[in-house]
């Protein structure tokens, strides 16, 4: 299951410590330019060794398109492309291979495959995000011919949260630092705390909250495509997404209908809008023309600089102590991640709307 | 998009008014006894006027088999089902023709297909959920060959909420009281504030957990096809559902990595247990063994027994007030949907595990 | 696997001696007028008992729409419906529980489910096409829309074949006779063999060719999605069926590329066309606007109604004579089914066409 | 619809005249040893410039793996692979750049996608297939460890057949000439007339057939899976197929019921058998255990190196004579590629079957 999605497909494949990850876009809409510089920006948003808050793994994550391009426009057909790996440092791996990392892909890949690629965590590292940032430039290309436009950033780190919501922002200024949260002073606390806690070989959480504007209403296929369905199934397969909600949410709960419910009122140019958007932009899981905003938590890095008691392949109790490059707090990296499977299900959507009617 | 799921598929069909909901399982493994009576509870646990806390729609609710099974054993074939509605009232939706109940479906659909029946909802009502919990069902009797059972409770209704895990109870209990919450002075707590609500003419929300247990480890398709982005699919694709989220979720993202990891032991008969359970039985998308569990969050219901503005088909500002009958509170009857939208996905999963070594 | 289709979906249910048969008719665009007479008819082209050539099984094969249809126009939701079974006559079949019919599939299904409906051939049975003809139909009427028709013919029964094309008949005549071939006198040779086949218990196959016209230009994905490859998987999904082959075909095998060739010339209106049409409206996968024209091989039924040697579920040489009613040929029943598959097959191929650009 | 399969899934992308072509193969069991030099023999068997009845054009065709293997054995996740193109001689297409070649793709992926890569067909080339040979030999190989071999050859070109079936001859033997064909008089038959007929500036068409052995009874999931349709689908998909049949197929179209029909009878090791096999090995649409066996149509190539009449993108009338490098005749390259869409089926069936009962 390494491919995502029905009209607009994402296929990944690659291995933190291979030659190359990679990937292939199929179903992307033909005639679109292709600006790689705004793709490799993305890239690089991702890209380890980008600030002190991150792994200092450097590489350099350029992509190489081998195909689907012509004279700088998409022609319809699947776009292959390819990211070589160039800093692997395997032998930062070798006690991976005798022993599961606690709370880690290794124990289940092991079990279920018989069989794993142990350096760096092999398919199950996070480094296959990288295929879906580039998907999801690729995506987000052709949504803005449709003026629609996708934006995350970090709300929580660890017990540290924005008080406001995404209105209260100007969300261009995430990109302002480097925890990418879009309100400076919160931002620098978030900062302190990584620091602080990556000092102790230890890990923390959090929030990326995302909005998609601009949005047709129309997106979404009910039943079982509800927009917020395949949202959360986007989200929920980046590695270490805990929880997902859209709207009011978990913490809408506490609400009654009548405080929840969003009252329609004429926009006064003939058409429709909301007073209130609680709904988080869809209803019946289908667009309604507002702001589709959602969260995604993620837990903290099950990787940790320290030593950790586990069991080896043996099946005998022993310690664990990693020794690799990783991140002490994934929220920043994870925030083009958001982003790019946010633009895939949206460009996905758009497509589905298009075959409604004959 | 009316299918769900890879090699185990339940397709569904039908509205709220018309003269039948259904569905088509597809890949139902062969040989399984049917226990209708057991289908059949399944559904008593979701219809409508089932207590005093539910909607007063008198529909029996009796699913009728029209295929797939022989001798009372599974065949492998297509078991397509229908349910007849009986007891619709549509002249109590006529004023939904003219005009869009606030945060339902009526608007959305109208937009994107041009056309919709508004009867009851259509094809947004939750009683094509009736199909899920027969499909559920059925999933049911084939997990239990291997021993996984999956059993969901209410855990929140508005600010009421139970204090402990899934395993401070006896969740058997939760079928003793009308809400199906475990703990019977919370759950008496929750009827009243449900009752209370209901008086106001208004609704309200919470939270359904759920939990898997015997299930082997192995289930679950990194990279997109992890287990938690299927069952974030399937729970977010029911009606009301805003949220969702597993293992130590968003409530566990004040705790370091250190914390919330789960140290892996040997289980003292040669295999590997975790200490902890953190991870709500799931690493690296697969589940390692462990309990699974996940959170489910539902919106007061939309729909209103009291007058709400809002814009009629027409593009002018009117009010609405629903004469049908309606939940006040969907959390009791969601858990048996969250129950067979759980064992859906477990048995796709448990299907496709069983194609990794040749 | 009892799904057909990517946006327009079929998945039928049901057995030749259950309840009844039926199936889901997902994709279907919204807003088409649903002549229920028209679908009524396509049935009655395949119902049994229709002439003397069919079996005499009497089955009024009533459609019973169930949903997706509102005010007589599709609503984009999906179509469930059943055709129940009224004359089964399950005693006819009991030997069959106790030997395998020669090339019939009550070996296969026994040893691949362990279990298996023998009443009539259960889901193997032909039966089940009547619920391609029910979405074929459905096809048919969106289709006709953009000015898509979709005919079959009888071309070839035992070794009486037609001389000419599809364009040296007027395809309408093929329904003034019980064989369905456009040529009167054809015709008739064909059904004096069937009956004179019949009368000796034993069987005969043939040819139904197929042409659709009006198609534009662009239907068909390549690589894997050829319009030719949709086809064929349609076509040989159809029971009996054994081969297929579009345009020039496996006739076309002895001339050389410059003979097959279809230059393409200006129509004369500002657009292109080709000379001729040896390409059978098919280029690179996708439609190039000129009729779109193939064959479907028919196997001789496998069900004799005279003595055939076998072995018996025990293991044991046996033999077997049907009672049950049965075909002598298949032609003239599968010209509607052939109708159906390709309609089903070149609507879905119109709606992914609507996605090639944004 | 760059993907092909359900469990076992091959996407590929690549031009003819870009970088580089590759795929990726998801879904692989793991554990299987890779034996790359049997995957390159493969690519190898299917290479331009292999024999003088093959384009000129001298690629080596090398396939570099960048995931899903692990010291020498599949791990269960998705082997990514690159072939690069080094021998594209661009400028001989700049004339296609300006006009469409007859009963080429040129015309259709147009005006289809508005805009398409014209050097060396790009996408609609059958340099694509080197993708399918890389995937089918993976299949093979996890094939070989239950029994099942596939081989193929060519038993028609032009007028010239071979008059035998695939038991009358080795098959083996196909590789001692360049065209493939079992028997060597034939062969150099027909090697003699593809050389006439490329000195003529002309092509040829012809027949593959081929034959898998060593299937277990179950392959195939009806209804809409069987095995043949499969099969049909993966066939029609190259380019230039123009026809498909199995079994007794359009030859057999003369023969009475009761000389089709294979009757069962004991295999004298408590199993059962068929006297004869003119089914195909496949009953119901699901593998019985005898040998399957198609045969698939290929038409004259369609790029010819003389002068053609035909238009030009600007609507206007002219002529095109290809300067590139083409085969007069693909048959012996074919060979290669339809073993290995066998085997994608196969492996996929095979996949498949083991998920019918839990």
């Amino acid at each position: 299951m390494n491919t995502f999605g029905t009209l607009f497909r994402l296929t990944t494949f690659g291995e933190s410590h291979g030659p190359a990850l990679g990937g292939v876009v199929d179903g992307m809409p033909a005639g679109i330019e292709v600006d790689t510089d705004y793709v490799q920006q993305q890239l690089d948003r991702r890209r380890p060794g980008q600030s002190r808050l991150t792994t200092a793994r450097a590489e350099a994550d350029r992509v190489e398109f081998l195909s689907g391009i012509f004279e700088g426009r998409t022609t319809g057909c699947p776009i292959g492309f390819i990211i070589r790996n160039t800093n692997a440092h395997s032998s930062d791996y070798e006690e991976m291979r005798l022993a599961y990392r606690p709370s880690h892909a290794d124990f289940t890949y092991q079990r279920k495959y018989g069989i794993r690629d142990y350096r760096g965590g092999g398919r199950s590292s996070a480094r296959e995000t990288a295929c879906r940032v580039v998907a999801g430039a690729l995506a987000q290309l052709a949504l803005r011919q449709v003026g629609i436009r996708v934006a995350a950033y970090v709300s929580q780190v660890g017990d540290i949260r924005l008080d406001g919501t995404y209105k209260d922002y100007n969300l261009a200024d995430a990109e302002l630092n480097e925890v990418r949260c879009p309100e400076a002073a919160t931002a620098a606390r978030m900062a302190d705390l990584i620091l602080k806690v990556k000092g102790e070989g230890d890990t923390v959480g959090g929030i990326v909250s995302c909005v998609a504007t601009g949005c047709p209403v129309g997106l979404g296929e009910p039943i079982f495509g509800k927009l917020q369905a395949s949202l959360a199934a986007a989200m929920m397969s980046i590695n270490a997404a805990k929880g997902f909600d859209y709207g009011a949410g978990f913490e809408g709960l506490t609400q009654r209908g009548s405080e929840q419910n969003d009252l329609f009122v004429p926009d006064g140019q003939g058409g429709i809008t909301t007073q209130t958007n609680r709904s988080g932009g869809i209803q019946g899981g289908i667009s309604n023309g507002q702001d589709i905003y959602f969260r995604v938590a993620f837990k903290p890095v099950a990787t940790l600089l320290r030593e950790q008691a586990t069991v080896g392949t043996d099946g005998q109790a022993t310690t664990l102590r990693a020794r690799g490059r990783h991140d002490a707090c994934v929220l920043p990296r994870a925030v083009p991640v958001v982003e790019a499977m946010a633009a895939i299900v949206l460009l996905d959507a758009l497509l589905l709307s298009k075959t409604t009617r004959i």
